[in-house]
């Protein structure tokens, strides 16, 4: 905490109840984009040992801007930093601050590039880092739908359309259902890295910038696998924030669908899942409780992760090129949506990790059930009958033994010959073991498609280094 | 600055640039419900009053607790308050607080009451101060414009279609078409406050309580109009900050709109308009620039605001009764609507107030333009053509005037003649001033209109206690 | 089907599928506005015989103006009109049809007007309708749903909060819990109402009309309680679309609360309610299922209301004065909202009406729970015990019983005074009914509160004429 | 047109001035996805073969299937179909058609699969093939963008910043900016069409199949690179759709900003483009008009396909697993950003193509401005001047030329040296020409660079296949 320059009054109970703030803050910036103080000084340093190379300030000026500038970034991680709001952003603060280190010489820095392509470093920086964390953390989840998965092959429970039980499934099948979504979210943040992963410095204020310098050896130093091909693009261009912040909304959607499974399930009359004490919570007034709080705001913060990303592609809309000043609000909301969605994903991970799946509750909502239907309709079908017809023959059957409070295991071979001739005895054999079995087919729920798949999963998550 | 509790860590750059947060942190709400402590010591303080009155607690131990509050208040206020994160929110920080100066009388504040309609009652007081800060903003921000107007009432401009000359207008009219559009705004947050204007404490946790409370006397006492009418919906309405956001949007979209004007008319192409020295900034590169920030800002911001909707909107889908933990998410997206938009009207206001605006340009862009077009079209109307027939023949001759670089003015009679001969002298008199003078209809643009306009504007907003 | 006219192509899957449109058709909008026939046709009725009361047509030319209308009208209403999409609109389909069936004198009736103030008339006066049509099937859910809470005065279930049993209420409070949110619906849509009652004809192209034309009366005969203030705020305000498409989000949001609680309600698992038959399918492969489709698709269709919310939003941000044709894309997503929201509000009105409550399942569900785990607590609070204290007393004891499998009805007073000594033989007297009886407070579930919250919904319906 | 089946009603406007719809109308898709005919007439011979080839059915049967469906599609291309919009969709309309045709051997046909993954692979094949029409109008309009820049090639006009003259910049520059976003664009289509890529049919319910299905040879049939790995996650994934709708919207927002260009540029105040008179109109009251209304519609529409892909997260949020009714909401809206996407895509490149620039008002913008400044400003950088020091004198100097008229050409070098001494002869050099070329930097606007961007673009899209 120490680190936590002067509070820019944004966080001020007293100034916010006043619901009030100054016309000179209103183009203030400081109170979020100081958290890129890191990338803002690493890519000030490549700039200036290249201007050093190419000769385009003296090296002993280069380097005594590297030296000001790994000055600066000590006393901001120490704590010592002289923030100032009124210096408007962390570009000027960094900046003053390296005239009060080093004079004058510090007002060479700024040669041969501008805010805008500064700023727009700096965020694909960050945006670089955000989508290895986020893809780090959707990888750690995976491996706990995996564990969860190992440690639950053989439990059976209703698999679920409309909410309504419809054929039996092994809970590692579905559990391996997230592995499949969140596979294709890392896809698609390491799709957004890509985007981001473009150097601009050298756009200048967007015409490209009057100087020998040498784009692709900053290009290198900074670790980026390629340089903006046009100038005046490169300064407006927003894509690889907006494609962060889609594949954010998709993987917040997948996260809220889990999270509504994990409310349902921990249901009284459910009794699915018991979700581990540190990610449940009391009730200020009734002392029974014990409610699944973390799921519901992981769930209820989908809202904030869409919310950012229309904030986004509202403000783009309609910007002529090049560079507008309202591209300044595209950075709270995309450090909002990847905070989020870093906890969300560690809670989840948290949750899945230390769930305890009640196996006899799922047994016998599937054994008080028909869930078996569909597999004596294909009896049916095997013995010849079309399959609309089956369909209609068992779908009866079902209703009857439901009006009666009886289950398809409680029919006797003479009942079932009534409904068809076709049945015979082995129809008997029909159960859930048989059901799960039978569905074997790549994808399908059989203990032994289910083997292969975690044993895919598993080969997949070894290949992406986990 | 001086009230400014610990930092809970959100805006460490450390912190964030690590991108994590501790799972322990997912549910803390501290950082931004800080911002409600009067809200939350008032309404406790009511309800303790109450519960007083009404015999709950002793008369006495009312007394210690509202003593107790007023001092947790003071603490805060005067900066003296030990902020403890790990109490999660404001509520619990309050009433632990209170316990440390009273004791375990304290205890005896949440009798018959619960966290959520605590929670919903301080924000609905929030949310009622809000739309009286917002109403206040949006009748300044029309001052300034009945003064723009006034002092522009005889400045001449085209208005524009298509951003297309079309007809000329006075820039008063123009300008009062903004007055217009806050109006309805101020309509709009009048009917969220209205909405919001509701006593939910006495709900509990969501089936009343089993107290004689008095909810009404807590009701007049914290000066709400009603009370809630059904205590499952009381805890789970969020209509009221719906409302105040969907209102915050349309008006939001209207000050992009103004905005985009201030940007276009500030561009060196048009020169309609030079804003204020301080609502524009300066190019970090180009030492000529002076840029009108304030404006795409004000545009830009346009985006957080719909997004803040649209999140809680989605936040609040689906969601079964009652109160689900999804709901903490309500405030901080209303928080950064309230502050967004009293900034932008702010600025906005400021902008208007101290643009210049460039008379001369505006006459010159109507005199070298074709919007006499429709007079001369329904000068012909007025001589017995069909409109549709009036509208090909001047068509085809603005059309020429245009290839030949000429202007209706530039036309003799016999010209004109030649197009239809039911020209007479009298075209020759059609000039801007008689073509503005001729939108004589209520809601025109002719100065008459414009006048009784500008009146009326007045007494409204005197009527509004401007 | 007969007044279907000539497809316009937008629905044909040849087309469709090849996925091209020429571009002649990408300013087409004839296959959605001829919806407006009625509309439009009514607005240049009254427009050409205020044109003739003013002189400004002659008298007889009025008079052939509305009658050539009026046959336009049957002909549509017939099926026999001739529409022609290259045409593009309604309006010049009908203004072409007016000049074949009354020749020139067809070309008078657009004088004083333009194309945008009469779209801008019609769509107003659709809009009004489907407000008035929105409220009256607001009503009737309404009503719907006093009837359902009516009969099911007696009926006890758990209110949930987190979806965790939580407090004993009467089915009929649940119920009217949605009543109050209907109700501040109907509210919304009267205000989007009022927005939209103000005539705009008479704004001519933003500037006005230099004719004598008489406003108030065209707005007196189109039942419009006001007329436009600005003319360039006239031609281009949508706000009023914008209030309805809020009003529908909000309204699609409650409706959308009610389906998920339909579909978790009709699971095996809950067994609430079941749905009436013609609200539920089958499934084409399960032949046991009863799915709740209708719900599903009444919470789904939440997602295009809300996105038309923010089509029009984004349409509109940063657009300068006054006319611009991406207004043009104010209609689609209005309509798509009416006819959405106008078709869910149907058929849940529908389900509601035909739902049977299980109220067996109901209380057996409230009975083997510890929702009466805050009476008890109360009761120590009652006794004198500090609430935070009674809370934490209770809390153990439902954690003890719950390890154990019993609930608190199967405490013996002996065992209650383990946990506190204060407990005494009364508080074997807590059950069910006495803590439903005891949240007698306004608002509170208690028979006479919700009896008299049943009596006051009566009230207002009747009051709102149903 | 003849393909066109029976409106079901939704374009009706008698129908839909009611307002009001039947609620057995409620489930209905016929009217959006009869669309899908070919896709699902195509899936269902693929499966119907491969259920011959595993002798799941006879040969002789699949053959019969196989016939009767390519008789359906027939039916179907030669507008003899006939629908039945009571059977709701495409499916089932298809599957009676073909009892009809080939009577019970039908029932068949329906074997080893479920509706579910039936509708998800005739979405994922329109999926991918909207991908690839998207992805060559994307190529056709980057051809567009590359011969206008070509052709102007030494064209000068300011670059912009701010809406602000900033540097002088080749338009051939200006205009490849937009080739780059486009490109990014085609990159995330490609990406969008490669998660459609994969074959759903096999999931079954959502369990798998017990049947011996062969599915990856029904994969090599229909061209599906991949299977879905988890039934349960193939049945409700619609991530595909997603992702088109998230690059749909980014591209929109692309498409938006042109056209406010296009709309800027075509006013009177810039006049730097000509629109093609097929993509302007006029105006129903103004003769003299010629509006962008092509242009609008373009940025207008960026609503409708942002709404869109609001409208699917909304509907997704919080879905338990498996198939939920609320997927049948994916369609319409897909369809609608395809098709909206599609037609802007090509009216730009109409727009682009047949657009004629300006080059002497550009010229004269460029002249008559202040857009030097930054080369003199480097050019005191040159001299030993820090940067921000030489920043402020040429802010002084601009300043004062502005308020004298005057330009910095019109400066004499005495007067320079007033400004600072270190000025030598060789700054009267400095020119639009020199500034343009001195921008020799990879993504700059010198001539060098704009020849070798062009180069590349071209390549590019030789490589892509244009």
């Amino acid at each position: 905490m120490s680190t936590d320059p002067q509070p820019t009054g944004h966080d001020d109970p007293a100034a916010s109840a006043r619901g009030t703030e100054l016309a000179s803050d209103y183009t203030v910036s400081l109170h979020y984009d100081r958290r890129l103080y890191r990338e803002d000084i690493r890519a000030s340093i490549a700039h200036a040992r290249m201007l050093g190379r190419q000769g385009i300030v003296e090296e002993d000026e280069a380097a005594q801007i590297v030296d000001g500038l790994e000055k600066v970034r000590a006393e901001i991680e120490s704590g010592d930093f002289p923030w100032k709001p009124e210096l408007e952003d962390i570009h000027m603060n960094v900046e003053s601050r390296l005239f009060d280190l080093i004079g004058d010489v510090a007002g060479r820095l700024h040669t041969a590039r501008s805010r805008n392509d500064q700023v727009s470093t700096d965020t694909r920086l960050y945006m670089r880092q955000a989508c290895d964390d986020t893809v780090t953390a959707l990888r750690t989840l995976q491996s706990a739908f995996v564990s969860a998965a190992e440690a639950n092959i053989t439990t059976v429970l209703p698999g679920y359309t409309h909410l309504q039980r419809a054929q039996p499934v092994l809970l590692a099948h579905h559990l391996l259902a997230y592995f499949e979504m969140f596979d294709r979210d890392a896809t698609r943040f390491a799709a957004a890295q890509e985007s981001a992963d473009v150097l601009t410095l050298g756009n200048g204020a967007m015409a490209g910038v009057p100087y020998p310098i040498d784009r692709e050896s900053v290009a290198e130093e900074l670790g980026f696998g390629r340089i903006t091909a046009n100038s005046m693009d490169g300064v407006s261009d927003r894509d690889f924030a907006l494609e962060y912040l889609s594949a954010a909304a998709i993987c917040a959607m997948h996260l809220s669908r889990l999270a509504e499974e994990f409310v349902i399930w921990s249901s009284d009359e459910f009794r699915f899942l018991s979700l581990p004490d540190n990610y449940t919570t009391g009730s200020s007034i009734m002392p029974q409780k014990r409610n699944p709080d973390f799921a519901e705001l992981a769930r209820g913060k989908t809202g904030r992760v869409y919310g950012n990303l229309f904030a986004m592609l509202t403000t783009l809309k309609g910007l002529p090129l090049t560079y507008n000043r309202d591209l300044q609000e595209d950075k709270e909301g995309l450090f909002d949506s990847v905070d989020t969605l870093l906890a969300t994903l560690g809670v989840t991970a948290g949750m899945i990790g230390g769930a305890r799946f009640n196996a006899g509750r799922m047994r016998q909502a599937v054994e008080s059930s028909y869930v078996l239907a569909t597999d004596i309709a294909d009896y049916l079908v095997g013995k010849g009958t079309p399959f609309r017809e089956a369909h209609i023959i068992v779908s009866n059957l079902s209703d009857r033994l439901n009006a009666d409070g009886r289950f398809f295991k409680d029919l006797s071979l003479d009942e079932f010959r009534v409904a068809s001739s076709l049945f015979e005895a082995d129809v008997l054999e029909i159960d859930i073991d048989s059901s799960i079995a039978s569905r074997d087919v790549p994808g399908g729920t059989s203990p032994t498609r289910v083997k292969a798949a975690l044993a895919e999963a598993k080969a997949r998550l070894k290949e992406a280094g986990q």
